[in-house]
């Protein structure tokens, strides 16, 4: 069953915001089963909107329309939409009374305008919006669907989630489709390719798919079974087969964040942690911090910018700085030390390195990186090599070091 | 003059990436005069992507293609857009040397498919890639132009700036067009819409487009004119009228960052810059750092995230927590003051609040935030209250917290 996904905003033409919906829309759609040939953004224009989504409507069965749901005359897909497959709009009283109801928790006031928004083409579906007062609407006309979804991803997504995925699964009928995550670290994505390229090749049902970020890697598993257990039935043994090969790669599943990992890991164990930053700068700190809950394990962290800061706040001794340098395995190790010294925790990550773009060596070329950890299950210093640029090279050095604490509260290292 | 945006590549489609490279080139469109109407994004299939090129060359002067330029036999669009307008591939030996040029500097081994990449449709002007080994090409037909660009952000984007801008602007004819940004933090977007609203509807060249990211604004300023000096000439006054009316709101221009600003005025006054966070754990001090070259100003930073460490890092008196709360006025002050004594710099900044999701309370709900910043030109503590999420609320602190401490500096606090 083909899907095809229209985006309608003309600040989207602008580049004054990036398509982000379509993103999101294509990863669903997919983990439904549905093909995806293409994405359209079109402007808040009536003419071109009609023309765009009748063609989707001609080469898909399932076609989805993000933005132009507003309470302004600019926002034209309702009526574009109602207008290209013949349905008179009609104004809902319940649909009005539900926005009026939105409204009233708001600080905004309620406007004339937002009458508009409770106009429902003739036999149209409506999606209630907790989270703003546009309603979102599906029409149904024989095997083919049109749905209709607000532009601000934070009302879209949940709606999609909770309305649209049943109305689509009901659609594409017989079964459910379930989708598991494992989330990985530590391995390329070429290499990662290489390691499960026979299990993807292998397997229709699930279907193995791989999504990459900055330093991370996801695959996502997706099957499609009479039920949720035969789903899971079916995920469980490739799930296994990916874990024998690549193990502790995987730090988690699905909504699993590795600050988060790594806090369960330290509350488990009753550890409290400390950082020593030097070439990340607070980043570290500001990652494990994102973890809401995290004051339970981490109360203080030192960010050590300077020599003479490393010496005062960490007591680093200035023979190794004069000996070893700042960036070197020496200095790591006394930063952890130090850090666990000053703040009393048991489990500290000292990073210190050559960010860029300036600095760099012959010896100690911009990406040169030493992390310490410490910990009372034992420690380790790692020298990393990181290709990119400053903000890469950071982003990088926070992320290896907190898969190391991981890794070594773990016994893996 | 109508500009079209094609990406090519199943990545997009499955939602593996976002599609940044279109707003890129919507932004570059819309400084060069150019309407665009549609985005397009179609897989690596090579009957639906001349589909869509031909439809795009029907509507549009100007068809910019991204992606597909790779040399296995996935990419094809320099195959596709040859057939589409019927121009037989040629090998260019002078394009096969940079190609073979270009991997010898990296570590990629050269491939016999390397050398689909020095095939060019008959007529085609190149672009050199100093960042990757797809060149970039142009078609010139008539009044119409196909582009063909990369799809790694950071080769498409040098190229198009450096090479495709200067053709696309000779194209456009007579004379340059020249785009100023206005960096704008502290304001709102809908405020400074109807602050500047009647300059933006009273002029057409320059014109003014707004654009806004979390916690700031840019105000782009674009002039049209038959030489540099004449389309500044007509910018200056413009730019002029925006400031008397927003002042400092605006921080810097063009690639000013707001923590590269307030690093320049601490460098001006010989300052050192210190940081005690608490609730953004560690964020101030990685946007500080952020900046290359802070070693200069920057030394160390604070992350006292439990009151204990607020005590015994900084000095905060126990009274002060007890009376008060980490969260209040008076512990932001002694926390700026305690890292203001342990680090001998001359500026601090403290940042503690609430970002949620729990632990507020009716008194002091998510989102209340203050900071504090002393210098040896004054001082001054302020409550914010923030909306929206953790991570939210962790941005926009310390983004406020920075641009507290620059308005101090210029004297405007």
């Amino acid at each position: 069953m083909i899907a095809e996904i229209i985006a309608v905003g003309t600040e989207l033409l602008l580049g004054q915001i990036v398509n982000t919906n379509a993103q999101f829309l294509s990863q669903e759609l997919a983990s439904l089963g549905l093909d995806v040939y293409h994405h359209t953004v079109v402007g808040d224009n009536r003419e071109r909107l009609i023309q765009v989504f009748q063609q989707a409507w001609e080469r898909a069965q399932i076609v989805i329309l993000t933005g132009g749901l507003g309470p302004t005359t600019d926002d034209l897909t309702r009526e574009g939409i109602a207008a290209a497959l013949g349905r008179p709009l009609r104004f809902r009283d319940d649909v009005w009374q539900e926005i009026k109801g939105h409204m009233h928790r708001g600080s905004s006031p309620i406007t004339e305008n937002n009458r508009r928004q409770a106009m429902v083409p003739d036999g149209a579906i409506v999606f209630s919006n907790s989270r703003g007062t546009a309603p979102g609407l599906a029409i149904r006309e024989a095997d083919r669907l049109a749905v209709l979804l607000p532009g601000p991803p934070r009302e879209m997504r949940p709606m999609f989630r909770e309305q649209v995925r049943p109305l689509l699964l009901e659609m594409i009928g017989h079964g459910v489709i379930l989708s598991r995550s494992l989330r990985v670290v530590g391995i390329g994505e070429s290499a990662l390719e290489e390691q499960i390229a026979d299990l993807i090749a292998a397997q229709s049902n699930p279907t193995i798919a791989l999504y990459a970020s900055l330093g991370e890697l996801q695959i996502r598993l997706t099957a499609k079974a009479e039920n949720e257990k035969n789903a899971w039935d079916m995920i469980k043994p490739i799930e296994e087969a990916i874990r024998e090969r690549i193990g502790t790669a995987i730090y988690g599943v699905d909504d699993d964040t590795l600050p988060g990992v790594l806090g369960k890991l330290l509350q488990e164990r009753g550890f409290q942690l400390t950082v020593a930053e030097s070439c990340t700068g607070g980043l570290l700190g500001s990652m494990i911090t994102s973890v809401p809950g995290s004051s339970a394990y981490f109360g203080a962290g030192f960010i050590t910018y300077s020599n003479e800061s490393k010496q005062q706040m960490l007591g680093v001794p200035a023979a190794i700085l004069a000996k070893h340098g700042a960036v070197s395995a020496a200095c790591a190790r006394a930063m952890a030390q130090g850090a666990l010294k000053a703040s009393g925790a048991q489990v500290s990550i000292a990073i210190t390195g050559i960010a860029g773009p300036d600095g760099g060596t012959p010896q100690k070329p911009v990406g040169t990186v030493y992390v310490a950890v410490l910990s009372p299950v034992g420690e380790v210093v790692q020298k990393l090599a990181l290709r990119g640029e400053r903000a890469a090279v950071r982003e990088r050095s926070a992320k290896t070091a907190i898969n190391m604490a991981r890794l070594l509260l773990l016994g893996e290292l």
